[in-house]
């Protein structure tokens, strides 16, 4: 259980270690993070290592009690690399070399930089197996950042040939998995096949999924290319990674198999034109569950916001209380540690804007000590609950392999996996139920509830294991465009739901997609105010086959056909959502499926109030976040013990300020 | 006179075909079009043919009485002929060289692939040129289809040098021609002339212009190449190919000559973000009367819409009706034959979402039923109406030299030759006015009124024609930007409208480009109730000069002059049009115009109800189609008498619901 | 003192010259710009100089009285420079060869290139340095268009080393000035350095900056290569250079230092889409106030609009009277010579919509009237008010050093330099207080008032320029964003705003951008009724130590903290706006700083009505603008003196009709 920050002693004089030592000490950090771009530094001329800078911080932090997670350097080659081997440089999906410059400007299957990762991890590994201060080490940063549409060069290529060959075998079961007869596209060889480079018009969809499966097992395999050496080298350490929530290049559940725990980098407030410049904090909220969902175990996160965060562009300035109440948020949701980026705002380079604890100008404000009054709260508090989970009763599956067949085939311009998951998390985050977010490799037989949303792709154990599951009691919810597709991204031949039919009890032979077109859907069951939402950007036309309706479209040619279906299958419930419903019939419906599922909320609290949990087989942390600009008021259970924060509750009521937060300690909860 | 799929064996087991052609054969299908795609599978490697597979997909077919078309499967060249020879692919007007993975990855100007082409041709068309079953060709693929900015390869480069050269003979004959001397561009000898590649600014606009000629021309010899060979070796088979309907790669007007009747695929229904998603029914119409300009003549729908569109984005679902009214809308505008697209919608490859008549599951529903029904009422009234054409009596230029000229200066950013030219269908459509849609090579003595917008580029030889036509009675309509520049795209060094003042009884001594700027129009004759509508883009200054006033402006320094003008010339009528007219007076314009030259509506219908007409010396059919989701009522003339549908009329009255139809006859009609 | 065209004898034929020179002169024309795009044309092949053409076009001119400018015409290398050195080509930045075709197809770093640059423009001026018509030489034409994203070749990078080493000396220098320690990137030689090609992020923004000084510094050098050669060859001619207003690929200031006297082009109208048809007045004015202060002196208009402009798109009409009051403005903002581009409009080429004086038809028309007019009536004004300037009391300043750094980091995607400038220029221009823009080498003890937005970069150098300015009794103007960096583009380590802290009276401890949040600015001094305003993209949030505030914040957590802070400093006083203020409390704010100032307007005219001046010791001339398309009224000094126009006034009033203007005399004023 640590408090850390995220610090780079090579961008500033030696004169200043110390005193940041001390500072840190001060605020109550006990970790930081160092080195993980610092490759020039350490070796700035082939085998010319230099160790001796880092030494020296290492040893000037280790005496004020500081431990040190080391990064591998490797996203930044440094140039002397890239001079000597300019075909390190990644190739875009445009067939453009990026150059040198940034950072992360490399080809992961080139196997030349490769071996330059293999001389140098060893070497450094070597060098801090024994330090005493040294804990653990981060691989490389945020694995796939920047690498969204990289890389297509020619080692990438002959890379997914050596992928495509040892997947399919031979080159006709390729084929004809992909279906390479349409439009002429039959291979006689592996080698012929391309990188999704332009052409004039679009690749099969079957190989644009493989080559995402492929660039996410080239960085398993990149990663992994370094753990051997650090678990060998240093046993004594652990290997983690900093993971990017909702980010998907990389199958993050494949990518955590090879650490000890994954890290996370949580940045409620972003700077780039095209997203929010403060995420909803039920999108945070989801981000962190996914982020425990990795291992089903607490985590840290090794990059918390600390400030504005910029760099071309810059976002708002956190509101005072924001840095702690996301602190708050992390913890609540299985964070064991929290390492803040970053120490002290940088001087120079691409990220001057991205604001640290201290300002540039390196003199404590704000940030500093609002951060160090969280830290000094919570290590009591981390302390207790250390290792528990929220144990939650619901779960939503996630998938990389969904997201991205849903990415090549959007179907609806608009429609958006990430967002449409984000539709069923917020209704559950509204109704303060406790979400586990899962593969579908888990076992699902541990929740009442069972959200599957766009099982787009669709295989028969997948198919047998919902089956199994609601047969057993489980209450499941599947919802439009679900088996479509077998996993090689080629169409089921049979009916939708193909053999989904029988526990859904519907068929569905007609859909419409909503292209500028209006559809709505009314809620059915004993409501006497009829509840009346828009249906977005997809409808199912279903016949029921057993199932009854919950909800059903008004409009159109398919007015009064079912839209929201329910089936009692075996010992449970199946559920099947044609559309992606509006707010409040989104609502009605997960209030139903969590009544019915006997699933029972943290505790009601005012909107925008976030109701969190952690607990084990005898105690419960019930983290309380505002995560409004203004003050709330509402009553908490009288059992209920005030741990953090203003004497809570008076008169059995609880007042928080704008972005206050409070935790209260009970027996184990729902 | 034919019903017809477009059909796949080579994406279905063998066991299925028979299947297939015993489904279709109760349909009333009887023709079918086969591998246009299927180059690969009848020659996998170089010289190993394989038509065996075909020939047995053939013999099943035509054991049903279903006929065949093949397509030269010339638009997907297979990956071993790429391998051998990548500089077969394109490159795009950025300079990309685009790869394979796609299809139309070819540059047609090279002269490696145009010899697989003579090769496989010859050999595909040896193969079937005696089979009972096979009665035509289709050339390739929508030529010209995805490559809109393809090819600017070294081999493209060096056909437009040599088809400069045999345009302008000599390259001071160009540099005159295209006036280079503007920032030194003369040019010495024709290797030097750029492809129109990126430069810091834009290109010269008569070298723009005569690249797309070169492009289409390209297209045509590429055509012609096949063409040949078909009609050597197939003597007994028609030659036909199916175009885009206002598609602008290639003069289709030139493509039509080498073929024995153009077809064309229609699609009402569009997926792509930047479009509509339903086509309004008289762009859909005006596309139709465009493909039978082209020869003047019946025509067949080789791709007519039969299910939702889509690739990576998917259309909505076309409405119970709605397949049925576009197939009636398509005989209605002279298609003899209707081919639907496709056959079972595809469980592989790009176009998985692009629907067929069947669904994936090959089971059939909703819209087998629905085109069956079509099929069977449609069939007896096609054989009556086989061959007949409107007989109109007004028509319209259409020019793709004047389209292209406008594209490389479109001169306001939304003025768009095509949306300008729907601007005048649609008044004539709404007026139930059949109308011809001819080439400016067209005799225009057939018509009464004829409407010739944006007549940018001008001949001699065009001029003499428009001033021959109004002296022997035409009523002629030109508008604004007509005569501007010579057909080189160089600028008439003559006040506006050159030559054609005295035609037209006007001067035009300035103009105004409407950015951002508002102006509006006021119709004069004799309306009391007076009718002011929106200037749009453009406004000519008009000068009268014999002429009288039509519509004055009435904003801004020309309030007053003249936007629409009224020559009496000889014996006919010059119309001039300043502006882009606004909805109504465009309706009062081409109202008067209509009046003025004695043509009559086949009927008057309520909004949206289409009525058309094809005719022969005694009879004519006529077509009501209702293209509104509701239901109409409206009176019909008492002579006529109910061939289709319900049993019309009660008391002189039809009633139709929505997207129904009705087809009556009668004598000779207009 | 002239009036001008721009003409291309060679597009025309010679039997037209001797026409064109009679109506030149007959106008009023004294002076032509001839030949800065006719290479090929004197040069049509290397070594084979053509410049009789020349000769004869400036013959006939001659005789008309007619003087001539002569461009030099390396904008446009004939085809035969770049079919035997392609490599002159220029690269952009995303890595593109940019072709033939156009204009400015040339590296200006490329030797090859400039080796046939010294032998043509050597070879030129030799033959007209005796010709008694020649006065003078404009250098290229209009440096830097087109070319904002070129050219990042290998001998512009090669020569971006040179630079780079001329400046930091050694590349530890280098390394420590840009912070390459940041990401890895530390150099160990000069040729390591990319361009700022693509990379997989963001490159380091003081390589961003160098790269821009760079460029800027090439262009500058590239104009000196030609400058010594026609100082040495021509010492009687004059050298000028058509400027770009508010253009920002050079910094104008240093490449109006090799000139004698700098020109402007000025386009009120413009034609593409991203911009407003028609500019601003006082975004006009603002161009003229800058080109006037690159040399603080009377300049030339080279290219004065007369007519629509246009390539692909065109412009509206200039109104009747737009384009004699766009002359007017032009003439007293400080223009001693005005040459319209062009005489006639071009038949072909990509400029064919470029209206000139003359249509198409070469027939004068409405555009040659007005400009004949203008030419009459204001030659007499010119000859008396030459030289002269406004002796404007208040001064804006103007650095591309800052324009360049916020380029490269504009914190919120809306900040914009040069909008952010037009803010306090537009209150100055409404209050009609004459304004210089100067550099920030200029001696600011002249100015009463001086305003420095966003001095972002500051030097110690600068930092005490300032301080000096307010001891001495100035009244000075900072803004948000000031002292945050050095030179270098990397962040000054101090409190903001730095050293300017006590200058100011205030710290800066904090602060936020407004991305989707609201903030609003309060007017405090004395003011009974409130006025509030929007507060825009930042806001500094503002701890006073000395001064006090003028307006605060209202909102969120900074609410009732100062925006606006005065300070007195010894004898003068400094002003600070935290913030972008919306248009009423810009205007309150620099009403109070031009009273306290003791600055007069020029006269009090209704809205739209610009009044400006131009005078000298004894006299002043007052310039009366109505920009208006509507008629204003007012009252002048019954001491002024009408020059131009109507009987003015009359009972002390001066009544203008649309785009109306007039010129008054009086003594010296202000």
């Amino acid at each position: 259980m640590y408090f850390g920050v995220d610090y780079y002693p090579e961008h500033w004089p030696k004169e200043r270690w110390a005193i940041d030592a001390r500072l840190m000490k001060e605020t109550g950090i006990n970790v930081v993070r160092l080195a993980e771009f610092a490759w020039a530094k350490m070796e700035p001329q082939l085998g010319d290592y230099h160790f001796e800078w880092l030494d020296e911080a290492i040893e000037i932090l280790g005496k004020e009690g500081i431990k040190v997670v080391l990064g591998t350097p490797t996203p930044t080659p440094p140039i002397w690399i890239i001079e000597q081997n300019p075909e390190i440089l990644p190739v875009n999906l445009d067939g453009t070399r990026l150059g040198f410059g940034g950072r992360h400007h490399c080809c992961q299957s080139n196997e030349t930089y490769r071996n330059h990762i293999r001389r140098f991890v060893r070497e450094m590994a070597g060098h801090y197996s024994n330090n005493p201060h040294v804990i653990g080490w981060q691989t490389d940063n945020e694995f796939g950042n920047s690498h969204q549409r990289l890389c297509a060069c020619s080692s990438c290529r002959a890379s997914f040939h050596k992928w495509l060959e040892s997947k399919y075998k031979t080159i006709d079961e390729l084929n004809k998995a992909w279906g390479t007869v349409f439009w002429s596209q039959t291979y006689s060889r592996f080698d012929q096949i391309p990188a999704p480079l332009p052409t004039p018009n679009s690749h099969n969809p079957s190989l644009l999924l493989d080559w995402k499966r492929f660039c996410s097992d080239l960085i398993v395999d990149f990663q992994k290319l370094q753990v051997d050496i650090l678990r060998e080298v240093c046993p004594n350490h652990f290997i983690t990674h900093n993971f990017m929530g909702l980010f998907d290049k990389t199958d993050y559940f494949n990518l955590a198999k090879d650490l000890d725990f994954i890290s996370h980098d949580q940045y409620p407030m972003h700077f780039r034109p095209e997203r929010d410049p403060l995420s909803p904090p039920q999108n945070l909220a989801m981000a962190l569950d996914l982020m425990r969902g990795m291992k089903q175990k607490a985590f840290w996160i090794m990059e918390q916001q600390a400030g504005h965060s910029g760099w071309e562009l810059v976002s708002p300035a956190p509101r005072p209380g924001q840095l702690r109440l996301w602190t708050y948020q992390s913890v609540s949701h299985g964070a064991d540690t929290v390492v803040y980026f970053r120490w002290r705002t940088c001087l120079f380079g691409t990220e001057e804007y991205w604001h640290g604890i201290l300002p540039h100008s390196g003199i404590p404000g704000r940030r500093y000590a609002e951060i160090k009054k969280t830290i000094q709260e919570l290590t009591p508090v981390m302390k207790e609950c250390k290792g528990m989970l929220p144990g939650a009763g619901a779960a939503i599956l996630f998938s990389y392999d969904q997201e991205w067949a849903l990415q090549i085939q959007p179907h609806h311009p608009q429609l958006n996996y990430i967002k449409h998951l984000q539709g069923y998390y917020k209704a559950l985050f509204d109704a303060h139920i406790p979400v586990d977010i899962i593969s579908d490799k888990e076992d699902f037989s541990r929740y009442k509830l069972l959200v599957a949303p766009l099982q787009f792709l669709m295989t028969p154990e997948l198919s047998t294991k919902f089956k199994d599951y609601v047969s057993r009691g489980g209450h499941l919810v599947l919802t439009m465009r679900t088996a479509v597709k077998n996993w090689n991204n080629t169409v089921i031949p049979e009916e939708l739901p193909g053999d989904l039919s029988e526990l859904l009890g519907i068929g569905i032979h007609d859909y419409d997609c909503l292209r500028e077109i209006e559809q709505s859907v009314k809620w059915m069951p004993g409501d006497a105010a009829i509840t009346s939402e828009s249906a977005n950007k997809w409808c199912d036309i279903i016949t029921l086959d057993g199932a009854k309706a919950l909800a059903v479209y008004e409009k159109d040619y398919y007015s009064g056909t079912p839209a929201i279906t329910c089936n009692s299958y075996k010992n449970g419930l199946a559920y099947y959502v044609g559309t992606e419903p509006g707010t409040s019939i989104m609502e009605k419906f997960m209030h139903e499926a969590v009544k019915t599922a006997g699933l029972s909320p943290v505790m009601r609290t005012p909107k925008g109030v976030e109701a969190t949990i952690r607990q084990d087989r005898d105690t419960a942390f019930i983290f309380i976040l505002n995560h409004n600009a203004y003050a709330v008021s509402f009553e908490i259970p009288k059992e209920w013990q005030a741990v953090t924060g203003k004497e809570f509750p008076k008169d059995g009521f609880v007042s928080l300020p704008p972005f206050e937060t409070a935790v209260f300690k009970s027996g184990r909860n729902l």
